[in-house]
């Protein structure tokens, strides 16, 4: 039997084979695609088929790419020729929510946003909030590390999971971590899964670190500056000040054009960036008005709200910036992080990069942690050779300065040729040995994240 | 020629083969000494120190034991025959304090206390504050994973470490993990070191992130109960109303029995289980005020201060929890952590467990997280037959209420029979494989952690 016919002799119609369904497995948000199809996508519903799935995987050597809802941007859920494309998509429940111990245990396919709505009930939230998360699962979060606007303030995925249950290659289900707020047995797995796209396990299950609903005013602060390195340096003294955000993001000059042209704002004046911050909690207005006042003693032109929805209209134009940027063409968003203080020269090293390759790189940045997000714009489906020359030089930029390839995004495909130059030839291969162990055959999304060097 | 001999060919007057050294280096704060004596203590000052090392280690296969100041609780860093004790205790530098980065590099064997002295200049702390801090490295603090109590509103280790220097047994530096806030790249080989006990590499750098100092008023509060189970459905009904407390300790009648004996306090009344909840920030005042009438209503008689001083006095008393202990015999001290709304189950567990023995367990919690610390006190050196076999009914009462066997202060040699018990025999063996991929030869802390079950 192939492949195929083993696994519907097992799992019936779970397994798909419509022809627009493998090629959707293709791509995920990245614009990226697999040059081939893979064989099925399998439907998960339950713990047990995801075992079942992995032991067919595991008898006949067959590659098997992990997918939650798709919208990666680093290329590590796409399936291709002669690979299993296993869905956890259907597996939404929510087994437990537990204000008392500020924990909730649920399934990886549960859309972040949805998760959140059914918390939001107890009072509750799950902290990280990835800009894709209307869209985004809870386990793609976690298999990439995500990330989001809020972290300065609330943290990342890592900081917001206690425990994973986790199959492995060969079928076997592990139970890793604890529900206890503290606890160290042994080696921390759940940490080192978290962010591990797909190479060492398909994660059937989790236990969220919760946090109660931030009371209060929310209160929105939008400043605008003559040109981003002001913006940058103006967010840094924010930063400074001692005061934390809850959100702070820049955006530039062309991310502001580009914005207004969708959403037929008034263009801004040439040249000038942006800063929206929010904060929030028992102190939301006086930090406000503080940070009102360190912006403009910056050269910021500041807006202030204190009305929690006239703060989402502000800061819609920041979310618009995905959709601004594909009406421009297909976008490569990057992804890089520097320390806060490097934030400045790394505006300074795309200016130069902008400049000497002749295209325009508009970036917006979560500025209280210093990760940004330059965007390339092109035609057609593959990123040409001249944007990934530049996006090479915006990577060893941000090396240079004690930053990061990829603050929250992940490796995937699109990055695993730079992944020894971060971590070195020694750590690159101890870290390939580790998945090793996870998987001896090598099954779990092969050619992603730890791609041999040519 | 002889480890010793070469290893003092090399390094000269850092070998140290003192027999008080030696003795020293048997045991750890738990009071479990190795039966053997180590073949020599290094004291390392350079990471090239530590390199040389692991480098005559591997080529002669002599087990290795990292040390910083030796006041573990689980006997980790504790040498024995034929062993080479490692020590960063002297390598105490601090390389960069970043205010606008909010990090700092650091060598391993400073004093926790030490460096948050020369950050608080600085406006500056790292937040981990075990009850050693006083006298523990941040080597020791980031090997065990350490807690505190300061962690449910300001989190553990894992949370305040963005990357670390690791010697590999066979003497090659890694650099693991990022300076910047966000960072995604490849698999979580920082977390996976902290808490890892010695087992993975020798830890000779670690970049530190940092807090700024909480402003405002600190406020105390304390409150007496008539028993121990009412303390701690208070303080269950603290965390319930949404208030994060920075410190909520709990003591119980043989606690508070012992400390006052040793303090020369009055005794307070028979059974009776004390609160110790500080707050601090922008809120502090108003949330004690609401934490008394709390704990009012749980039949608390309270005390509130809104004097930084006087808080700490009232916080000596639990601060004196283990002298107090050390003076009624050995101490074992352990540390089983549970979600917080298991806390009073976990209670009359041990109360179950004290009557079952006949014997007493005084007990003191980080209430907020949920980790509770009973104290096995006995004549001699070594812990007789009975405290083990309760200790046993201890760790599994906590496992079957979702807890684990240790909350921060690791398994090394006096947990490591019951952690395939918590980790389950599969979970157990990937681990043990991973720890080989760090070191194939097996000469990192041979006998502890993943200790073979007879």
């Amino acid at each position: 039997m192939s492949v195929v016919e083993q696994l519907t002799a097992e799992l019936g119609i779970l397994v798909d084979t419509d022809p627009v369904v493998l090629d959707q497995a293709r791509a995920d948000h990245s614009g990226h695609a697999s040059p081939g199809t893979p064989l099925a996508v399998v439907h998960a519903e339950t713990v047990a088929h995801v075992q079942a799935v992995l032991r067919i995987a595991t008898a006949t050597r067959t590659p098997v790419v992990v997918r939650g809802a798709g919208t990666g941007l680093a290329g590590a859920a796409n399936g291709g020729d002669g690979e299993i494309v296993l869905s956890t998509r259907r597996m939404t429940a929510i087994h437990e929510i537990r204000a008392d111990d500020l924990l909730a245990v649920v399934e990886p396919g549960i859309l972040n946003a949805d998760l959140n709505d059914a918390l939001a009930e107890h009072g509750l939230w799950w902290a990280p909030d990835p800009a894709s998360r209307a869209i985004s699962t809870v386990g793609g979060n976690i298999a990439t590390g995500a990330g989001g606007l809020l972290c300065a303030k609330y943290g990342v995925v890592r900081d917001a999971v206690l425990g994973l249950d986790l199959v492995l290659a060969d079928g076997r289900l592990l139970h890793l971590g604890h529900r206890s707020v503290k606890g160290v047995t042994g080696l921390d797995l759940t940490s080192l899964v978290i962010g591990s796209e797909g190479t060492l396990g398909v994660v059937v299950g989790a236990t969220l670190k919760l946090r109660r609903l931030v009371e209060g005013i929310t209160c929105t602060v939008t400043a605008t500056f003559p040109d981003v390195r002001s913006a940058a340096a103006a967010s840094a003294a924010v930063t400074a000040s001692g005061i934390q955000p809850a959100i702070m993001e820049l955006m530039d000059a062309g991310s502001l054009a580009a914005v207004a042209a969708l959403l037929d704002l008034p263009l801004p004046a040439a040249g000038s960036a942006q800063l929206t911050i929010q904060t929030d909690g028992p102190a939301s207005v006086v930090e406000a008005t503080t940070i009102a006042a360190i912006l403009e003693s910056h050269d910021g032109v500041t807006l202030v709200s204190h009305d929690r929805e006239e703060g989402e209209k502000l800061l819609a134009i920041r979310r618009a910036m995905h959709p601004a940027m594909s009406a421009l063409g297909t976008t490569l968003i990057e992804d890089v992080s520097v320390p806060r203080s490097a934030m400045p020269a790394m505006f300074d090293e795309i200016a130069r990069i902008e400049q000497k390759y002749g295209m325009a790189i508009p970036t917006v940045a979560h500025a209280g942690d210093g990760n940004l997000h330059p965007n390339f714009i092109f035609e057609g489906a593959e990123p040409p050779a001249e944007v990934w020359a530049a996006a090479d030089e915006l990577f060893r930029a941000a090396i240079a300065l004690g930053g990061t390839l990829t603050g929250e995004h992940g490796i995937g495909t699109l990055k695993s040729r730079w992944l020894a130059d971060e971590l070195g030839d020694d750590q690159w291969e101890l870290q390939r040995r580790i998945t090793q162990v996870f998987d001896p055959l090598g099954i779990l999304n092969p050619g992603k994240v730890f791609t041999p060097r040519a």
